[in-house]
């Protein structure tokens, strides 16, 4: 070993010529210096170019600067995917604070809760959420600046605030002079969890991760340039798994739509030229079984659309192929800024029949280039399973993609740390092949006789039955095998099938165990974000009873 | 202010789930562990799977690393663009050592003083140039491992070392654990300037810049997965712009090139269907001048390819676009890891005349999305110059992929760094729409009777000329002036012009002062980068005297 330091370790620091913090914010100002013309954001018969969202954006940067918000302060926001949510990406940032954008299908007391929790000192709020936003607001142990967005494409209901969303822009410079945050680890957004059982848990983003992960993005997709973003995804979901920064990295336009709506996607998509689009399978499913007269609206048009959440069924995915969308699976969970992995596609996979090409598809794949770690393993001991595509594991992620932690939770945080590792609580195989595939949530899996049951295996069985919309299988107690699987089923319109009927179907493409022992027929009840609340339907096959022995159908 | 520390301030730490040093070293462990059998490296007959180029990689690190090479440890490359200087992009510093590579085209004592100032431990060096390396290694003050290149397609050659390059892998393990920086500031890459007067300086990159940048280069160029890449460009100049780890984050394809000449160009085109490369504008002029029967294979295939260095000269980058090429501009130094800035295009200015486009397109325009800051200023007070396309500044830039600094030179590195924006040495002008265009390096500008005159701006007139094919033009000291434009001048095969019709074709289209006043015909001398050696053709100009007055010809 030499004797002094090395070379490379002397006299070539950090300083303010090599070395800023990473930030989407950036992105924004680039996108608005060079492209300044061009169409940033529609919303109806609204449209802004860049230069103007910019604008807008340092506007609301300034107002909240004015009203004393800064550095660690949270701003919290009740909304649809209107030009509102997506200028406070950036405005709010670049005023310091931290942006908590507030799922709308929350009850009164649960938004009491997390604006509590989160320590909220601003709430924009639109008003087709007066009614729940007022009982909360009645809740809350807090006095907020309530800021109304007036939308003219909303519904009707009351303004709240001490102004409306445009007057508060108003009080702002357009030349606000922000700021990059001085630390790449400072706190971007805040993101609760859905939080099933309990209180949910407010997930941290840092700049560096919404940086990386705006890029990562684009990565794994070959987005281009100035492409046509669709706004189906909440943004207040994951900040609408950071597209609002990448799309604005691409200097792309943003399509804003405050419903999802078969019409108004193909719509979008025939009338402004939407190349992109994001969606739980639940979308897809709506733009499958939408009338025919919409659907030939994409035909020849190769539009991309973005799918993760509830392991999309392979069938929908094929319909979807069929009807010309080009679809791409991603998974990722809130603590992990959205997506993370994707199943990266293989050229030589086109040759392979539709049903091969789908299953291969259903498969969450390989890590974004953004996370650097990806492993099926053993849940106590992280050895990793072996890649043979059976042995079921947990998922485990490491990456600047994964969060800070849990606010104001060391514990929740430590344990979804532990060993190193962000334990996703999802449960998977490793194929041969080095992609994983989701099996289910830690808590969804279905143990039957001593077996794991894939609930996502029978569901992706009971979606290739011809008379079945959607389904759902959740565990049903059972006295002599602990465990049976009970599917919960909609039926297509007009079409019919019985519980018999569907059982056998599955005792056909299935392993004899693995089929459901009960079928209830009717709607399903969702999440916001289009994910089935299994938990819901746990309690109602609970309370059927625990039987013992031979199968039992209702419905 | 609140009594306690925000919330977002505690609990929220770093750990080693979420926190990762940037480095493009993930990107070949992703790219073999996704596309292992995927075509990663042409080179002639060999052909490499990124399966094989990534054990490669990891044997070279491993054979390093057992002949006690690690961080910070430096191993130099005197190579072409060989599969050998591809995997020492990673093997290098997957042994946590530091790349540098070496321009082929230095003397002997250049490269002894090189091997020496960075304290090079490896010299890895292909047959080619043993000529010159056994010289350089008469005069370096210390011990190397010496590896050679025995490459099939060299031509013949001594071998220098201790052994070569294949036998050297077979002592390091294809499993070789190989580990990120513990830091993404540590060094990866020492890249020498050209220095054209005086000692070389030793640019040191980072981890993190060279993860940047390296998709930093994608995302101005939409450059998509599974890109086939040939190497025109040398992967010694700056690391070849970073493409060699932003092609494998892409899992493209990397297609080997010892020479640069037309004949192979093109072949690579059509036979290995090569999509995207990058050159010095010698390049675009060499493909242009091609015979037609050659140019022809890149018709309808629009190969992507990206320019820099020396401005190019508007009618060039209009003839290969007129090929069929499509031609993206880009600018940088050594000291920004190749390219920083980008003429990212309007669709609208396709309508444009071809003149007008070639035009808008030598311009060097805007920061890449990586880099933070750009601003054309007094080189004293920093103020930014106003965006008027007239008025001449130094370019100055601020980001992650500005250096770290010059290696054992704490005071270039602070002159470089002064005022907390790295100080290019290019004069330049910013235009009213935010786009920079190079006027000069500040040693190249001419000062004739107290007006600067943009060297750039005569060459670009000159390239007009139907009989020029290159063309430099540099001060020629002037009693009555100061200094006046001496045009260096190629002409075309076949072509004829006399010094008094340049002249005259000069003042038609410039103002009068700036027109040459003396025109020297004959080839130029160049630098292994294609940049006209502008220092050489000073002392010529120097050289032919001093006089006033009346215009004087030579030639």
């Amino acid at each position: 070993m030499p004797d002094r330091p090395s070379p490379y370790d002397s006299g070539l620091d950090c300083n303010s010529a090599n070395y800023v913090p990473l930030s989407p914010l950036g992105f924004i100002a680039r996108c608005a210096a060079v492209f300044p013309d061009q169409l940033a954001v529609i919303h109806g018969r609204r449209r802004y170019r860049w230069a103007e969202t910019y604008a807008r954006c340092r506007q609301l940067a300034s107002a909240l600067n004015r009203r004393g918000i800064g550095k660690n302060d949270t701003v919290a926001v009740m909304a649809t995917n209107t030009p509102e949510v997506l200028e406070a990406h950036f405005g709010v940032p670049m005023a310091g604070a931290v942006l908590n954008a507030l799922n709308i299908r929350l009850d009164a007391a649960m938004i009491a809760f997390i604006l509590d929790h989160g320590e909220a000192k601003v709430l924009i709020t639109d008003r087709e959420f007066s009614p729940v936003i007022e009982k909360a607001l009645a809740l809350v142990k807090r006095k907020l600046l309530v800021i109304d967005i007036d939308d003219a494409l909303a519904p009707t209901g009351k303004l709240l605030g001490e102004m409306d969303y445009e007057r508060f822009l108003a009080t702002g410079d357009v030349d606000f002079a922000w700021r990059n945050p001085g630390d790449e680890w400072n706190a971007i957004a805040l993101n609760y969890t859905s939080g099933t059982t309990g209180n949910p848990k407010g997930v941290v983003y840092h700049h560096r991760g919404a940086y990386l992960n705006a890029l990562g993005n684009a990565l794994v997709w070959d987005m281009p340039q100035h492409a046509v973003y669709l706004w189906t995804l909440p943004m207040f979901h994951c900040n609408g798994w950071c597209f609002p920064w990448t799309v604005t990295a691409l200097a792309g336009t943003h399509v804003c739509l405050r419903r999802v709506e078969a019409s108004a996607i193909y719509a979008a998509i025939a009338e402004e030229g939407v190349s992109h689009l994001c969606g739980a399978p639940i979308v897809m499913n709506m733009l499958l079984h939408a009338p025919e007269e919409l659907r030939r609206k994409a035909a020849g048009r190769a539009v991309r659309m973005m799918t993760a959440g509830a392991a999309p069924p392979a069938a929908v995915i094929e319909g979807m192929e069929a009807l010309g969308f080009r679809i791409i699976h991603v998974y990722g969970l809130t603590e992990t800024y959205g997506p993370a992995t994707v199943c990266a596609w293989h050229g030589e996979w086109n040759a392979l029949p539709a049903e091969q090409t789908g299953a291969l598809k259903a498969r969450q794949g390989v890590r974004y280039h953004v996370l650097e770690g990806l492993m099926v393993a053993d849940a106590q001991t992280l050895a990793p399973v072996p890649s043979d595509g059976r042995t079921i594991g947990e998922v485990f992620m490491r990456g600047n993609i994964v969060m800070k932690g849990y606010l104001k939770n060391p514990k929740a945080s430590d344990e979804a740390f532990a060993g190193g590792w962000f334990h996703t609580g999802d449960l998977g195989v490793m194929h041969a092949d080095g992609y994983i595939e989701i099996k289910d949530r830690s808590k969804d899996i279905i143990i039957s006789g001593g077996e794991n049951i894939s609930t996502i295996e029978v569901e992706s069985v009971l979606y290739r039955h011809p008379a079945v919309l959607e389904a759902a299988v959740v565990a049903r107690p059972d006295e002599t095998w602990g465990e049976t699987p009970c599917a919960f089923v909609t039926l297509k319109p007009g079409a019919s099938a019985t519980a018999d009927e569907i059982i056998l179907y599955c005792r056909d493409h299935l392993a004899r165990f693995k089929a459901p022992r009960t079928v209830v027929f009717g709607p399903l009840p969702k999440t916001s974000t289009g994910k089935v609340q299994k938990f819901a339907l746990r309690e109602q096959a609970k309370a059927l009873g625990a039987p013992g022995g031979a199968p039992i159908k209702t419905g």
